[in-house]
């Protein structure tokens, strides 16, 4: 196990519905020294990538985002979720529907901070069924710019989201992956 | 001018009723420089204060205080802000009331991430008239926990939020103090 997978499996808590719990260290209560392995960690997996802009998504991306920041010395920009929309023209807007919730929600970043000559990793908390990456994907090739990459903290390897984006030809790099989870056992099993 | 003021001065655009725009470098896309400088300067200015937990809101202080939190080798929680309330026993929750929006907003924070043992440090990228801070510092006073200071970046010196914290005897360290601002001009005029 490597230490994400160790920490996941020390202070994650399994939830009955494979709902996996791991917010005293992620993405409510935030382990900065954890963050910082991570993203020293994307920073090997992705050498050689001419990264120079991190995307992520509010709200529970952008610290560990932004400590990732540090790593590959470029901006951080977070796309905005918005229910209503009250677009001028001065945004690339992408809808995405939620698979769990059947909700549509507006995904958002300002066309002054997203252009052809970027070359962006993607970095996200949490890859099920991918909905928001597949926007911010999205969001990326709406203003021109290259994907280099994608960084996800855990990704649940038994819904479709990972699969779909490797099939699609991304780097994808996920800290953890979940196979499997037993909420009476509290086992969880990685690939 | 420090160095907050000086990029303020270079890259922040002034819209009419005193809108101040920072997009480029802080609450949309983040300059991750920049938010070290910042850490830096409030780990110096916080110098003797026993913090062990840095708190913030929901979306843009995450990242501020993400990047601070490797400054005070402290872990970070972010609350969370919700419309429709459906409250379990597990967060305490404030009621915060936008003086400018005339909205309301719960702002919550799970019991599990802030106790009595807490010295807190609260950041948040701005201060106008302060009710999301007060929410936050509502939030600590309900766990029973103590809040050592209050880090702002910029504060609207003229409104009214940063002296009513003053007055209530909290250290409160903003980084930038906006007394005025022409929108014909662009003229920007710091405490």
């Amino acid at each position: 196990m490597n230490f994400l997978e160790e920490r996941i499996a020390k202070d994650g808590v399994i939830k009955p519905g494979n709902v996996l719990k791991v917010d005293s260290f992620l993405n409510h209560q935030m382990d900065i020294d954890l963050f910082n392995k991570m993203g020293a960690e994307w920073k090997k997996r992705f050498e050689g990538k001419p990264i120079n802009k991190i995307l992520t998504i509010e709200a529970s991306g952008i610290g560990i985002a932004c400590v990732a920041g540090t790593y590959f010395n470029c901006p951080v920009v977070f796309a905005k979720k918005a229910k209503s929309i009250n677009i001028d023209g001065d945004v690339y807007v992408t809808e995405v529907e939620s698979f769990t919730h059947k909700t549509k929600n507006q995904v958002l970043v300002s066309k002054k901070y997203l252009n052809k000559d970027d070359h962006v990793l993607i970095i996200d908390d949490f890859l099920a069924n991918g909905c928001a990456l597949q926007g911010l994907i999205s969001l990326v090739h709406e203003a021109g710019g290259t994907v280099e990459g994608i960084g996800i903290a855990i990704e649940k390897g038994f819904q479709i989201g990972g699969q779909v984006i490797r099939n699609l030809g991304y780097q994808l790099e996920s800290l953890a992956i979940v196979e499997g989870m037993n909420d009476e056992t509290g086992e969880i099993i990685f690939r």
